[in-house]
Formats: C-alpha cells, structure tokens, sequence
C-alpha cells in the first residue's frame, strides 16, 4: 500500500520484524504446550524467550544461502540456546508456523478494523441523535418524496454498520484460525492436543480439518466483509455527495481551515474525501474477486494463494483502516444546513405534501377518485407554474368547501412524517 | 437461466403467478395485523381470501392500461370484494409489498438450497467414513508429500461445507427481511407495529431502519455466501478432476450406464460434471460484483439494483442448487480406487517415507545433520534411478547398522501417518 | 435471459433450431472445401442441402439413446442421404462443429449489437448537433465549476461510444473466429487448407494454433468490451439522472403518454430507465469475472467454460442489445429544459464567472495578488449572503475604476466559454 | 506494491521525483508549444529549463502551506524564474498537468511491459522451435487423447502472447492521451492548437473530447489488457504445474542450483514460481473490477477515480512486469524430459492410437459398425487388463486377416499426428 492510506498502527503489522515476532510466538505457544503436556521439561519456554534473539539483518543473511525464510529464521533464533533448542519447531512444518501467525497478523488487523468500525458507529449515532428531528425532504429516483427526518438517514447508515459490526466480528472468529497439523493435515508428528492447546494460548482456534493450510474459505469471508463494509461507506459518502451538490447544499463534508476551494469561487467546496471513500469501496470490492479464486488450491495445498495475500490481506485491512478514519472525521465534522433543508421544500413547490391533501379529502367523505383528480389538477398547476401548491390548495373552493384553511394548514406540516421517528430511534436504545 | 439448468422445485419460485401470490401474501399478513389490532373488523381476512382472485391475463390486461404492476393487481385481485377492499393495501406503498415479497421469494430459495447443502454434507458425511482408513499420497504442489487418509481429504470437504451450511443459516436470515414503512421509511401511513406483526406471520423481520427498500447490503452478502458455497464445490470438483486424470486415477466421477467416452478410447471417461461445476462456481462468483455494487442506491433509493436482482437473483439461486444436485449425485456415486492409490506410492518409489527414516536414525542418536546427508544420498539415488527407495534403504550399512531391518519395515507402513485421524473424525463426532 | 430484457432479433440466435441450423452451416461449409479442393465430387453439398433435413424433435429423440448432441445431429440431419453422406462430418471432431459454430453464434449477436451501437452514436450525433451552443453549467465534484456547452457533454459520450464501436469491431472480428483442426488441435484427420476455406466461407477465421477449443481470451475479449460499453452508457444514464434530480431538473428522460408519476405528485417523473441502464452496466461487468476465469482451461481443453458461456454469451449480448435500444430511445427523446440550464447560474450567484473578472483585473495591470483578494472578497460576501455576484463587482471600486462597466458585463457572458466549440466539433466531422 | 514484487526499472516511475519531472515536462511542452504558435518569446523554454529545480522537499514544504500539490510544484519550481515564469503554467488548470503527466507515467509503464512481453514471446518461440517435433500426449478433461508436439502447446501460447501484444500496443495508444483543455474540457483558457502541439511533443494524443480529465474507459481497456496478459500467462503455468506432477513429470520449472526441496525428498521440487504467476494472474483480474468502475465519473468530473488508480495503477503494471519477468525466466530455462513424455503413452497402453485402428479398418472395406465394435472390444479389454493394446490388435485376426501386421505397426507411430506441424509453425515463419 502506498505510504499516503498506510495509517499506524495497521501498518505497522506487516513489517519484517513484526512477521519475525509472531512466528516466535506461535513457535513458543507450541513449546508451552509441551511443558503443560509434560512433552517438555518445565521451564523450556523461560530458557528459549531468555535466549531468543530476533535479529531481522543476521536471519536474512542466513536466508541468502539456505534460501528458505523459515529455516533461516530457526536457524538465527536458536543460535545461542542450549539444549531448549531441541524443542523448538519440534515436529513442525514451516506451514503451521506461517499459516498460523498469519492468523495472528490478520486478526490484529481485523481488531483494529474493528474498533475504528465500532468508533465509527459511535459518530453515526451521535449524529442521528442530534438530527432526530431535523427535517428534510425523502428522495426516491433522486426526485423529492416526502418529508422525512435527516437523522433517520444517519440512522440507516447505523444500522448498517451495526450489521457490519456483527459480521466484522464473525469473520474476525473466522480468521483466527490457526494449524498446526504438519505437512497434509495429517498430524503426523505432533498430536491434535498440543495443537489445540497452543493455539489456545494465541487466542486462535484449530482448523477443524486443515491441509497443508488454514482452508482459505476463511480469508475469502473476511475480504467480504471488508467489501461490505466498504460499500456502507461508501453510501453514506454518496449520500453526502449528493447533499453537498450546489443545487442542494444541505449537508457538506468539513473543511480544514485554511483549506482552499480551488481559484477564485468560493463556493467550490468539493467532496473530496467522499469521492476518495467511494474510490476506496471500489478497491475493496476489486479484493473480493482474488478472496474468491484463493479457495480452491491443489490437493493438500498449492502456494498460489500466496502471491494474492502477501498484497491484498495488508492492503485491504489498510484501505479499510483509512477509510474508517476518515468517515470518523467526516461523521464528526459533517456541516448540515438546516435552513437549507427547509428551502427545499420549495423547489418542488410543497408537492410532497399532495398526498396528504388528497388523503384529507377522502377523510371528509370524498370519493378517492375525485380526491385524486381535484388534487392533481391544482399540483400540475403549481408544477408547472412553478409557484407554492399551498396557494392554489387554499384558493380551490372544492377543497376549502371541505375542509377549512386551518386543517388544510396543518397538512403542511412535517409533524406527521416524523411521528414514527421515535419508535424508529427505540429500536437502538436511543 | 436457461432451461439446462433450471431445476424444480427452484425454478418454480420465479414464475409470474407465484409473484403475484407472494404479493397476496404480504398484503393480507398486514390486514390480519390490523384485524390483531383491532384496526379492521374481525373476519376482514376470511372474506379477503374468499374474494381474491389471481388471474394472471387479466392483472396483465389491465396493467397495459394502468402500466402500474402492483396497481394492476390490487385492481385485479380486489374486484370482487366488498367493504373489505377497504383495507386491502391499505397504508402500504408499492415497494412495501414488492420487497417484502421479494424477501420471501429468497428465503424460500435459500431454505431449498440449505436443504440440498445439508444432504450434501451427509454424502460427504458417509464418504468420509467410508474411507477413514483408506491410505492415500497427501499432496502439496501437486507433488507427492506424505501418506494420508482419503477419506481426510472428504472430512476437508464436509468441514468446508459446515461452514458453509452456518454462512448460509446466517445469510437466510438477514434475506428474511422485509420493510412495510412507506415511500421513504418513515412509516408516514403505517406503524411500525403493524409492520412487526404482518412481518411476523411471514416469518420475515422488519429491517431495523428501511428506506423505500430493504438495505441491499443483506443481499449482496446472500450472493457472497452462494459464491463461498461454490468455491467450495470447486475445490471437491478440482480434487476429482486431478485424481481422475489417466495418469494418477485414484477416483473417477460416476459414469451413467450406456454413458460412452468419446470415438473408440474406452478409458475416455471424462470429469464433466466436476469441470461443470468448476465453470458453475464461477458465475456463483460474478454474481457478487453486481451484489456489491446494488448497495449504494440513491438518498431513499433508487431502482438500478431491480434490473440486476432480476436477473441475478433467480440465476444464482438456481445454479446453486444446480450444482448441489449434480455434487451429492457426484459424491454419491464417486468410484474410488483403493489399489491405485496404493500404487501411487510407487510413483515416487517410497520416498514418501524418506523423512520418517531420517527421524528413526536420529532416534538411534544419529546427529540430525548425518541422518539427513545419509537418507538424502539413498533418496536422491532412488530418484534419479527411479527405483524402491527401500531397497537402497536395507542395503546402507550406515543404516543397517543402526536399525535393524524389522524396524526399518516398519518405517514404510502408514500407520504412522494415520494415528491421528480418530481424533479428527471425533471432531464431527464420527 | 428473462423474457422482459430479451429483444428480438438477438434472442432468436440462441434457439435449438438456430444452433442445429448453424451447425449444418458448419458442416456444409467443410463439404464445399473438399469440393473445391476435389476431396469430394462435385455436387456433393447440394445433394447434401436436398436431403439436410433439421427435425428437432426427432434429434432429440435421437440424442435421448446416443447421449451425445452432434452425434444425435448427424444421424437426424444424414437419416435421408444417399452417398454423399460419406463426406458429412468426415474427419471432424464434435468441437470443430461446435466451436465454430458458437463463433457464428457471436459474430452474429456482435453484428447486431454493432449496428445498434452506431445507431445510438446517431442519436448522440444529433443531440450534440442540437445543443453545441446551448449554455449550462459544468461542474466538477458536483460543485459549479464553469459555463460550457450541453452539446459538448453529449459529444463527449459521442467520443466514447466510437471508441466502442472501434473496440467492437475489435472484438467481433476476435470471436469470428473458428476452428477445425481436430481433437488436440493438429490436424490429424483434416488439413490445414481445408479449414481455411471452410472458415472463410463462413466468414471466419481459423485460430492460428487451437487446442479441442477455440483460445477463450478471444470471448473474455468480447465480454470485457460489452462491459466498457456498458460502462459508457452508465456515465450517460448517470449524467441524466443527475440533471433530472428535483433541484437540477436540466434534463429529463422521455414519460410516456399517460405514463403516470407515482401517486399525487406530477413532478415524480423518475429516470427509471437511466436507473435501468445504471443496473445493466453492473451485470456486464460481471460477466468478465468469469469470462477471465474461463481462459485458463487444463492442457488441451476441459470444459468448465461450458457452462458460463451457456448462459452467460446469450445473457451478456442480450442485454447490451436492450441497453442500447433503450438508449436511443432516450438520446432520441430527451427532454432539455434549456431555461433551466440558464437558472442554474443564479443558483451559484454567477460565481462561475469569478475568475474571468480576476483574469480582467491582471489585463488591467493589477497584479495577480490583489486582483485575487480583491474579487475573493466579493465572491465570498456573494456566496454567503446568497445574492447576485454581479451586484458586488459593479459595486466595488476598486474594479470598477479599472474596467468600465460595459466590459465588466461581457465578463459574466458565455460567449467566452464557447469559443472553442466549433473546434471540438470540427473533430468530429460535425 | 511490497518491495519483492516492486522491479526496476519499472518500480521507479512512482516515485515522487519521478512524478514532478513529468509534470515539468508537460509544463515546458506546453510552453513551447507556445514559443512555436508565437503566443511566447522564442528562448523561454530554455530560459525555463535552466532555472527550473525540482527540489523534492522544498515542494513538499510548500504543500504544508498551501495545501494544494500542483501549486506547491509551481511554486517551489519557479522560484529562481525571471519573467519567463509567466508563461509557465499560464492557462492550465491542476488537471491538464496532472492528467496529462498521468499518461506518460502509463505510457511508460506500458512500454516496458511489452517490452518484456515481446521477450516473452521470444522465448516461447525458441522453445516452440526447439519441441516442434516433441512427441507428447494430448489430453483432454485432463484424460489423454490423442498424440501431438510439445511444441504445439508452446506454439498455442505464443499465438495467445502474441494477440496479448497486439492488445498491449493499442492499449498504450489508448493510454498515451493526455488533455490541455481547462476545467472543464471547453478550453477555455487555452486552445485546441496549443493542446494538440504540446502533446505531440510528449508522444501523446489529445482526447477527442476530454472533461476535466481524460476519459476513464482508456485506462479501463488498459487494466483488461493486463488481466488478458495475466490470464495468458497462468495458462502456460497451469500446464506446467500439471506437467510437473509427480505422476506425470514431463517438465520441470527451473531449480536454482543449491534450492532445496523441501525436508529429505528430493523429487520435492515444486512448481512454486508457477503457483506465483497463477496468483498473480489473480490480482490483474481484481484490478479490472475497479477499471470499470472508475468509468462512471459524475458530471465533468469527480475525483473517485483517484485513490484507485494511485494504487492499483503501479500495482497493476508492477505485477504484470513481475509475472513477465520470471515467465521468460522460466520459458527460457524449462526442464523437458522427452523420454518421460514417451513413456506417458504406455500410460493408457497406447490406447491412443485405437481411432487409427478403427480408420485403417474402414480404409479396407470394413463397415464403420464393425471396426468400431471389434476395435473397441480390444480396448476395453487392454484398458481392463492394464496391458499394451497393440499386443491385442496384433492377436485378434479379425484385424490381421486384413491388414498386415507391418501396417498396424505402422498405425502406432507419431508421424501420422505431427504431419501437419509444419504447416501450422508456417503461421508464425516458423
């Protein structure tokens, strides 16, 4: 990933010395196994983390002439053990060292995603808080609906994020699955248990049946995901893109002082962070595609899935990451106009209240036909002459013989589109 | 999907009648939440179901007139009803009906599939079983590695499909969403009890915030588990197709009786099923780039995702169920090779067995660095003359002398290699 | 297909009586070279042609005994020939008829698909002609950016779409392309100069090296330029829902007579099909996924690409036939509203214009500096009180003791925007 | 890209340093596209190029301050100008600077990539030439079917690499367009002239109609042709991971010397950089998914596209120049085992010459019934038995009574499948 999206402390996983780390980990879970199985004499974990010298230039020299990274790095850390060396990588293949600590490297990344997703639900609901009552027009087809609330759209993008929540969560227990389970999945040199239990030191779960691998089943889920996640944001981005349009401006993304709208129109705040998102959601769904392909290996395992993961696992945990931040600031920062909200109503002339009208008449008694067709007649009017269909409302004999001026007001009222909004809210506790 | 491979029950899912039917569904559900909340007469229901009439010419008919599907058929089905018709859609815009019903179609997709996708894990499931202790080369790279069990091989397969079976309970549920909360989600007409309810007689639950739609993200993710499912079909598919090739085999897929491979080659007996459900799991994979681009509509919504669903919608639910016919009848009837898979240990002269007599001589107190250099000469030898690496074996005194040949015997057995396969099946309590 | 997005007449190609129709195509094509080449007598296609009889129903009867679809075609289609059934199908294998006539199968869907491309690039010719000096407002990030020609928005999905039409032509000439060179691809049973005949009187061409299969990056080829086509008619669909959203309202798509806006609200004109087209383009783009996928196939052939190309060849040409009908019909039946697309100006202040006064300030001699504070200052007080930019420059002065009025008038005129469109015109002929 | 796929030179076009040379190149393009229309002193370029100074750091600074990249550039870079600085920059907007020089780096890219695919296909040539007549078996479904050359298969990915070559060459015509026509594509500020002029300095084409960038279809085009590149490239390594497999071995992917297989087998040698370019081919297939996508830019622009292409651009061209590299590497040094490819045919008992058996029966009179059953009889009773089929032929006199046996001998040799090599090699004057 370009240095630009890298964002610590998501990048930071992916470094040599950190990979190092984590194989030393998983290489000493399994030695902590022994000693708890009595496979080990007591205090061969003490000795081997006493002893244990991760130096990332030595290793790679080391690999120079071996010319296999795992070997390498057995051969630079035991350098100066005793016999606690023998314990180490006892009856392993390099697979379960690398596969496992894979699991470990891509369920931190997914708990950082995840914490970053839950802070991002956070700035959503407090925005949906704020905007309980806010009123703005409904779009379908992007033409105005009716009346609804602005903080029932942030409420959407909630709810949304509360079910990539969820599912962030079920693919982070997908991914933190390990194997230790030799060359074909056999455990031919080391037992189901010690497995289990190093695991389980690592806070990872045995592959129920592994190969040579961690089926990739696993990964593909958890690209998913990220992609689904993306796509919310990329949404909520759009939503705001649309608001933030000259025609409407009810709603922009923040501008850091000083920030300049490009030449001499001020008015030129562009979306710019929204247009990133929605170009960063593409990227995320484009990983999906490999996730997919990466299942089906040859027999017990072919590497090919190697290549694919080495690029894409850091960069979509990271694209995700900087994509979560900067929905956080924009959440946070968002500018809404209400006033502007309000205006809207009058580009379509309080259209959207027609329905309302009609329905009032067919309460007085009028037949839904007549209704329909009375109001109509006065909407194409208004729409056409572009002018407030309330007055063409008001100057109708027909209506106003029905129903007086101060009813017909109140159908121009908002009250009767948010009444719901409360129940809506109830459903998070809010 | 063309006729090929449109199965029943599936297919009937998507016919114009069975839409229409859904519709009724939905639309009485809501009466008889209304009759439950005392907002329509008791017995509305009863008379509701009496009258309504699904004539599908005549619904087209006077949709030529009205161009308005759902319009068309609240006029056709309410015809002849009394006072009743009063309450029927009452509150409800179109996409209320439409989507919920669509919800419907989905999850009766996703329960036949389910279905089919559990007794595919029972034939996966009795394979297993079968051949718990029938010894195969395990494989990495496509290269000979170490002994294993073929019916481990099907354990990964029903592990892989568990997995998918729990995808699929999850993915069933978040399709068996509906929304009757009006033209923008507001519920403006209708209360979010009425919603519950009606929902509720469904077996469908209310999506927490709607817009004019269901959110698309539980749709997208539907066709991301489909997709998951048929790579994991392929993975099964692609293990035959290399165990059926002339030179390894192992096992070859079912061939109908009368069934004849092409021109005068009797052994001409070709893995078609398996290579169709390799092309089968591609398009279960296309599907998914649509799924996540119909996330992102428009403000409350907007209708490019219909075209899409349309289409997509049925082709990935049918060609999923497809491929589950054809993979239990594939694993049903599988012919496995128990003798040539012994034989293949003699395709790479036994040195399968190399590391495991390298292990021996350091057992017998033999330097790890001398074992290795001593079996590796034998080997190489056996390669390159391409004869039974044992025999090299007994005739090295520096070996001999170590072992006695009985021991050695026993290094070429694989029992070694299936200690641990009781552990494993007891994982899926087998 | 489903029935409502398949247009005759490209889904007729894909009937049985069609495919059998092309395989006797295929089959004669290869009876005429042997004519030519006297490896048959002459006379012999016509006997063949006389007696050729294409009987579905009894094919597959035929099939339903033999198992196999060419060899079921050959006894129905030869049941009545005489001798010269001798040189029917000689020497070919089952994919040499097949594959080419799938390539006819194409090529013609290509062709069609061809001539409604061009007719669309007519219909954007046309609307670009109509609209070259018609003002409206460009923007950038959806923001105001400065004055430009509808004209040229619309001769820039112009310049797209001959892109499309070179890549079309591209690509049809790609899948126009046969094979009859034997099980493995060599030419065991047939010549090289026969095939090359055979083909050209088919209109094709033969592979340069084929295995059983024609090479299938020529068909992800196909699939990836209906995807880009698809894509450039998205941006055009997208441009006008854009100007047809409520607050733009610059264009509209076409509303048929008594087509009705949903419920009381005349102005809910939605741009159902550009949301159409938007979905469409979706589905194209997901084809290529598998179109990739189907190229890599083992060794000489297997068939997973089968299955894909079943479905997804017909799916994918069908509905890039119905987008461009639609789209015609759109382009041909575009609403413009061009005193709208004056308005929108006011609706930016006439801020678009604010460099052009800047840029008169430095021909005065003012230097770039003050001339930037100096119209920044107005623009911003414009902006924020929302009143007519204008105003505030013929207000200020500080410009207006540099420029006179009159020419401070010209600066907020289009004509300076424009003067370049002939050119840009010219390009393209027009 | 991670720094092990990240080659030069191609890994040094991203650089920063790199990016602001070409954007001074297209600045000094257009200023002497001036000087030669007369609109700029004679001298200025070089004026220009003497004082211009691309300090990295400084212009980095500058950002911090202005928070704008293009005019940190200008600035930093013009700092030491004299009045020449006037005409640098003067009537372009960020856009045609940052686009335009987006293309050189694509173009360049581009260029060293089919660079590399020429050699490519280079090596494929000589070993095409080297196996021309390589007998080995031709497989279908991964089951054999009848003799042909190895050359033949390398031959058949030639052809695909040299239709993959044709496809690089028009896409870098395609990517080698740049744009200078202001904000919003109506040149504005600077004219067609001057844009044509400068862009032929820089070995580009202007857009025929450009918005405020470069339309996105070209790049898109460009992303496919790699994923076709890609796909071209996994095919041949697909074939040799299958020519490797233990069972088959007939080709081998280069061992570096001193490279170990992995543990005591030494027939462990796996095909890894073939599982590399396999994934690899994966990664240019996700790519195009964000290709398309970034098609769809709204109105004259937004900056969606952005973030992708930062990424996926280098990334894209980095792989593509990687899989080519250690293609022709593996091309070059592939390890053929002629004798194994002979010994293959024993494999299935040569059972692949039983169709000849079956013609040279017909060719004596025998009905096609007769020879077919007879023929098929002994097949079937050779592929039961696992015994050579010719001894069955040569013992069944239904056969012998009418052919002698000097012939039959004569229907198991290869001569009879190669004998149209020639003419296919022909093709390539070869």
């Amino acid at each position: 990933m370009i240095e630009r999206y890298s964002l610590s402390p998501i990048k930071d996983i992916w470094g040599l010395k950190e990979q190092y780390q984590r194989w030393l980990e998983v290489e000493v879970a399994v030695v902590r196994a022994f000693e708890e199985k009595n496979e080990a004499p007591k205090g061969t974990v003490d000795k081997i983390l006493e002893k244990a010298n991760i130096n990332v230039e030595k290793i790679l020299d080391i690999e120079k002439v071996v010319d296999h990274d795992v070997i390498a790095f057995i051969k630079g850390v035991t350098e100066n053990m005793g016999d606690e060396a023998r314990y180490f990588h006892k009856g392993l293949t390099s697979s379960d060292v690398v596969d496992t600590a894979w699991a470990l490297a891509m369920k931190r990344a997914g708990e950082l995603i995840l914490e970053k997703l839950e802070k991002y639900a956070d700035s959503l609901k407090k925005l949906a808080i704020k905007h309980k009552y806010t009123v703005t027009v409904g779009r379908s087809h992007g033409i105005h609906a009716e009346p609804t609330s602005f903080g029932l759209k942030i409420l959407s993008f909630l709810a949304e994020t509360e079910r990539n929540i969820e599912r962030l969560k079920t693919s982070i227990k997908s991914i933190s699955t390990g194997k230790i389970s030799g060359a074909v999945g056999n455990y031919a040199n080391i037992s189901p248990e010690i497995e289990t239990l190093a695991l389980s030191y690592l806070g990872l779960t045995p592959a129920k049946v592994s190969t040579q691998v961690v089926p990739r089943d696993l990964h593909s889920e958890f690209f998913n995901t990220l992609a689904l996640m993306g796509a919310g944001i990329e949404r909520m981005a759009t939503e705001i893109r649309h608001l933030q349009k000259t025609e409407v401006l009810e709603a922009q993304e923040p501008f850091k002082k000083g920030q300049r709208g490009s030449s001499a129109m001020p008015h030129k705040k562009n979306p710019i962070i929204c247009e990133r998102l929605t170009g960063m959601a593409r990227m995320l769904r484009s990983y999906t595609v490999s996730g997919f392909e990466n299942i089906t290996l040859w027999h017990e395992r072919d590497i090919s899935h190697s290549s694919v993961e080495r690029v894409f696992v850091p960069d979509a945990c990271m694209t995700a990451y900087y994509m979560l931040e900067k929905s956080i600031y924009l959440i946070d920062n968002l500018i809404v106009y209400e006033n502007r909200m309000k205006e809207t109503f009058e580009k379509s002339y309080n259209l959207v209240y027609s329905q309302r009208v009609m329905l009032g008449l067919v309460e007085k008694g009028v037949s839904r036909e007549v209704a329909y067709k009375t109001v109509q007649e006065n909407a194409l009017k208004a729409w056409d002459e572009r002018r407030d269909f309330k007055t063409y409302i008001m100057n109708d004999d027909r209506i106003t013989d029905k129903i007086n001026k101060e009813e017909i007001e109140k159908f121009f009222s908002n009250d009767y589109y948010l009444k719901n909004i409360d129940k809506i809210y109830e459903r998070f506790g809010l």
